[in-house]
């Protein structure tokens, strides 16, 4: 049975949960503001809620990714404090976004940041491995 | 060479496959449907096709983080059983959607359920895991 | 500290790294067609930038999971030098398509051949694998 690696798979679910609710939070905009399926522009209150989801699932492959190359070459732990910090972003964009476009900024901000710590620090680490022969 | 996990990675793959005929008939629905790209709004039967894709591309990171997390940290055999249930899920999603928006449901809750069920099951292991010094 | 499989990590982050790119043009284009958030529809040129990262988002599910899938049970030298392919594909893909629409189509046949090639790679293999009692 396998141990390692908690910390991040742990912060993975919790992310996806997240990301989950605010799928669940498109369907509430649906029903409030009259935007039935399959249509997802022409009301701009639903388009940001529509827009919480979708640039966060653009964002998933970029934050999952380098979360666990991070975890896996370098550290558990800081892969998982830094993701940390990426959830405490999304749950602040999406309560921003919800209310206005302009107040979407600093939670877009944050997990911007601890995926750039996150991708560049994968990166770096990788290419030491390689060079090192590691 | 490695030998475990093969049943969640054939699942994935298969799960991929499925996703990649929705793509496929999206294509074909922009030429039956005169909608050039890069439009993908503005004729309603075009986009219950796009949507189709779209939606499962939505539910992508969720299946299959919780899936491997659940088979990493559990049990191969349940996440790919579970797995297979997701695909029949989305086939139904996918044939119903195509037909009609209010078709899509059944197929909808299944795959929503056998997500749910992957990712609490994850999650609930992964936290008993923690606990019990795992 | 795990040494193997860093060709296929290494290929992972900078095809993300293209992909941010992707949408750091999608946020230049914002400004410059003068398409605020939360819209993304409703002018052509726009479309043709979003439509760049919003379909290299749908393909990066199938990419990742066959490059993995394909590394681990496979070959990690072969994925690699595939997923370099993809990568060559996919920046030619955003140079042409941001263009026009129909100077899109060599960059997507590359990567699609690519992705083909890992996919049905890494079905073939543990077919093989599972059948063979691998």
């Amino acid at each position: 049975m396998p141990q390692g690696h908690i910390a991040p798979a742990i912060i993975t679910l919790l992310a996806l949960l997240l990301y989950t609710v605010m799928g669940l939070r498109v369907g509430r905009a649906r029903a409030k503001y009259n935007v039935p399926a399959p249509a997802t522009t022409g009301q701009a209150d639903f388009e940001r809620y529509f827009r919480v989801q979708a640039n966060t699932l653009e964002w998933l492959p970029i934050f999952l990714g380098s979360l666990w190359l991070f975890a896996i070459y370098w550290s558990d732990l800081v892969a998982a404090a830094i993701g940390l910090v990426w959830i405490i972003g999304r749950f602040l964009y999406m309560t921003g976004y919800s209310k206005a476009a302009e107040a979407r900024e600093a939670g877009f901000m944050i997990q911007a940041l601890a995926s750039a710590v996150l991708v560049f620090g994968a990166l770096g680490r990788l290419i030491w491995l390689a060079v090192a022969g590691g």
